[in-house]
């Protein structure tokens, strides 16, 4: 990896563009220079990186000139607009929006699950939903084994799921009530300090929001399997940040939980936290900040003998978001697959 | 119901005693008087029921004579220490703790559910688990058109399940954490605030927490069927008041949504809260301090043609506590069964 590449933040002052600088700061990535896009409200701010000030950019037809891997997190809207400029300029779009993760023609991609993906990319790949990428990487490892056969998942997912505003909301409200004040509802539909509520992201007819349905069909692109049975109830709860996730895994045959727990133990992207002494699992405290995604509390479920249980807990806005989209960023580059 | 009864609250100063207390003042309860019994700490101290300043007093061999009716929120341990003692004063027991509940000749009773188990007592009935009792409310209306095979449950309970210390610690924690200071943990094993985790009782041997096997144990026992499949996790969140509750039924056939609305619209102690266009559904917020427990967000299982998904909130310190005792003793004194 001696070569250098040019890197454009498209969405660089959002909370998962605050994540990316940190990561491309703190991480060996082999970058010749960095430009940062953001909405015309931002132009001419600055954000300092590796102890230079570096200014932000209005988004324009010239903005992805000599770029050639482009983050981008800005929304589906944007990314619909500028992928097309970036892809014509030869530019790679790693696309965190869900406006074309289930586009047959872009690959939906979690480098510990399904890296080969990534090589028939035409411009733009896409990072999957947060949920869904903290789910597949304790699961894959285990379908590698034996094939899952239904999942049955509840989360519990943090405000900063909803961005940097709904965060400090829930701030703002905890606050309040502690004072004897109301709550007040701006960013988020309901006051969450406190509170919790199933996720607020569009409803669909099937009676599944929206979040709930990028777990059931994302998971099913990223294994490469449409016989996977797949059901999500997503809810927001008053956690700053990182979420957690019940999940109960059905198998064609009983998977022994301890043999679970060694494969879990060695999985990339997993660190394993299981104390059953001192009830210690997963805990949104304890992922917040990290690369890797908590889990553990792996119990045979005593309903169903093919079913396991367990427990995992992953910042969404790290391994969720920026460090999944670095990843894809990195395994290019590494395998030689920039082109397009 | 002409006739008045004489009640003992064992355990008066508790979470629970307190909304006890005040069941008693709003309700239409037959009550000729009320003792509140506690542990010598607060003897002496005096708690205002209806205008008057009663005297709380150390419960002993004396405590009930002439007692017909003891509500006992103390813990297992006084319960089991107590119980015997009240009985042989010919008093009932409706006892809140663990103790009694999966003694076989201990009915174990949720008035909307198998009232008619109440009259075999031998001088105790056991309130369920705050889970369970919410949970049943919301299953059993269904399972009594077509038999559930399997439940699949996670919880999001409060920090008042822990008891009014937990709470207090919550609110502290929180209050810390936004001056920028550490939460400090001392009621609950791990902070609370801003956080979640696996619930904290004890640990079993099959990796399920004793709270987790209530909601197995104790529902089988209310619903008298020892062929219902069921697994849970169980979850404390920073929600000050109100359990919430992911549950996923399995029928031997495919039950309609639109009939499980139709019976849970009209079913006894369930206020049913369901608005699609707004995503409104049943919320920890709208569920404190409320006699129904929140039900809604029913939908056909996309992952299995035969299971429902469901969301509830209940007050567990209402509902799920000193309201169904009341309620017990409520029906003992309609149905005559006092004697035993």
């Amino acid at each position: 990896m001696s070569k250098s590449y040019h890197v454009a933040i498209l969405g660089a002052t959002g909370a998962v563009g605050t994540e990316l600088l940190e990561l491309l700061e703190n991480r060996d990535f082999p970058l010749a220079d960095l430009k940062l896009l953001a909405s015309a409200r931002s132009s001419g701010k600055t954000i300092k990186f590796k102890g230079e000030n570096i200014p932000i950019e209005s988004v324009s037809d010239h903005s992805f000139d000599k770029i050639d891997i482009v983050l981008a997190s800005a929304g589906g809207g944007i990314s619909k607009t500028w992928a097309g400029v970036a892809i014509e300029k030869d530019a790679v779009v790693i696309d965190n929006s869900s406006a074309f993760r289930m586009n047959q023609e872009v690959p939906l991609v979690v480098p510990e699950v399904n890296p080969q993906n990534a090589a028939s990319h035409r411009g733009i790949i896409a990072n999957p939903n947060c949920t869904t990428i903290l789910m597949t990487l304790a699961v894959w490892p285990l379908h590698k084994v034996k094939p899952v056969k239904r999942i049955v998942a509840a989360t519990y997912q943090s405000a900063s799921g909803a961005g940097a505003k709904a965060m400090e909301e829930v701030k703002t409200q905890t606050s309040a009530i502690l004072q004897g004040h109301p709550a007040v509802a701006e960013v988020l539909p309901y006051p969450l300090a406190f509170n919790l509520f199933p996720h607020n992201s569009p409803m669909t007819d099937l009676g599944y929001c929206e979040e709930e349905l990028k777990m059931v069909n994302e998971t099913r692109k990223i294994f490469g399997s449409q016989e996977i049975r797949i059901t999500a109830t997503c809810v927001r709860v008053p956690v700053l940040r990182a979420h957690s996730e019940a999940i109960n895994l059905e198998f064609e045959t009983p998977f022994s939980p301890h043999e679970a727990r060694e494969i879990l133990s060695q999985a990339p992207g997993i660190r394993f936290v299981e104390d059953w002494q001192t009830n210690h699992f997963p805990m949104p405290i304890e992922a917040s900040g990290r690369d890797e995604v908590l889990v553990g509390r792996i119990r045979q479920d005593i309903s169903h003998p093919c079913c396991l249980e367990l427990w995992l807990c992953g910042d969404q806005i790290r391994k969720g978001a920026a460090l999944n989209a670095v990843q894809i960023a990195e395994l290019l580059i590494e395998k030689n697959w920039l082109s397009h």
